[in-house]
């Protein structure tokens, strides 16, 4: 694959442990913006697995080949933890990001862009299990699905990629556009349940994953 | 990897010209069900790439590995074209078929599941723009988001196997699982725009899409 100039680049972080969800939601809309290159960029090139293991998704390019992304897309995962202490991916996110027209994140993915200072004194949000861990880094942490700062968008947990990815196009194209994308992907949601978020689940069971999202980032900790 | 015999397989097909979201979507919920173990499977193992080529999603698992898979998930994406005349994943699908727990489809999935005779007689969905396509293979376009005919459930385009695989959770596991799962991936749609069904978009954009998605299976069947 060469870099070609003539389009806007779309750079996705990949990185072990990743929520494929969290990349692979804005993608689909995004893609489908005319004259977008989606470019999926790693530390190295090859198959990066996702946090549970089962599915390999392919990094195409290196930090080193695409320098200035017109877009730049940080998903979220279990193995954030890894990389806001690597310098590489850290680096290469602020420096992109000096030229990005659009700086952005699903999930934990927040978390990367925090960890890289890009979002100090900024609103910001967050997966909501780790939505508190934002302050550590002078952000603050704002519960809503999609929070904008500028060129800087972060969306909360997992699924909320898609609806950012909508946004984006009609911010990159226009409404047209942008509802041209959501008739093509059929983005119609009708959830069998109405329990989507925290203010919507019962309070155990919104322990439950906030206990177990805790053990989860720990033991990975742990095993460094 | 090995086959392990103490967990129930969920077989995801790969395949050329896939569309991402028509796998991950479903693979995200259905993969945080306890003691399902989650399997991309396609003709050979390695990278496949997707329907606008810049992703590569890797298929871990030959036809031959996975041959009696507790779910099957077909997708969809331009590529079906090829599959539907293609002997090999076809008679893979039929016979997993016979001892699946749960055979499945999203968007244009659909369609391989009726070329491979899996759909006579029976109520199904697809993408709403190729739905009329079933009706050549003997079964009932029905234009509903999630169709269930027994153990065969359809789902509509692409970002409905989100809902789709909520509700098998549902239905393997119970509510409360489904409802976690859901939680975890804070699956609480905010859409910016209400345009994700040609009910609910203008006529000319429908149209658009249709005409764009007739060149396209054209252009591909040209090609071989």
């Amino acid at each position: 694959m060469t870099e070609s100039s003539e389009s806007n680049k779309l750079a996705i972080l990949l990185f072990d442990r990743i929520t494929a969800l969290d990349a692979v939601g804005p993608y689909e809309v995004l893609s489908r913006l005319p004259g977008i290159e989606t470019c999926f960029v790693a530390k190295e090139k090859g198959p990066i697995r996702t946090d549970n293991r089962s599915l390999g998704l392919v990094a195409d390019y290196t930090f080193e080949e695409i320098s200035e992304p017109y877009m730049l897309l940080i998903p979220g995962g279990f193995g954030v933890t890894e990389v806001m202490k690597d310098e590489a991916p850290l680096n290469w996110i602020r420096k992109a990001h000096e030229k990005t027209q659009w700086t952005t994140s699903v999930c934990t993915g927040s978390l990367i862009l925090a960890a890289a200072g890009l979002l100090k004194g900024l609103k910001a949000t967050c997966h909501w299990a780790s939505l508190d861990l934002l302050e550590g880094y002078g952000a603050q942490p704002t519960k809503e699905r999609i929070v904008r700062e500028g060129k800087i968008m972060t969306a909360a947990g997992v699924s909320a990629g898609i609806d950012m990815g909508l946004q984006l196009a009609a911010f990159e194209a226009d409404e047209n556009v942008a509802k041209t994308i959501q008739l093509s992907i059929e983005y119609d949601p009708q959830p069998p349940f109405d329990c989507g978020s925290p203010d919507k689940a019962p309070k155990a069971m919104v322990d439950f994953i906030l206990s177990k999202n805790k053990q989860r980032y720990s033991a990975h900790a742990a095993k460094q």
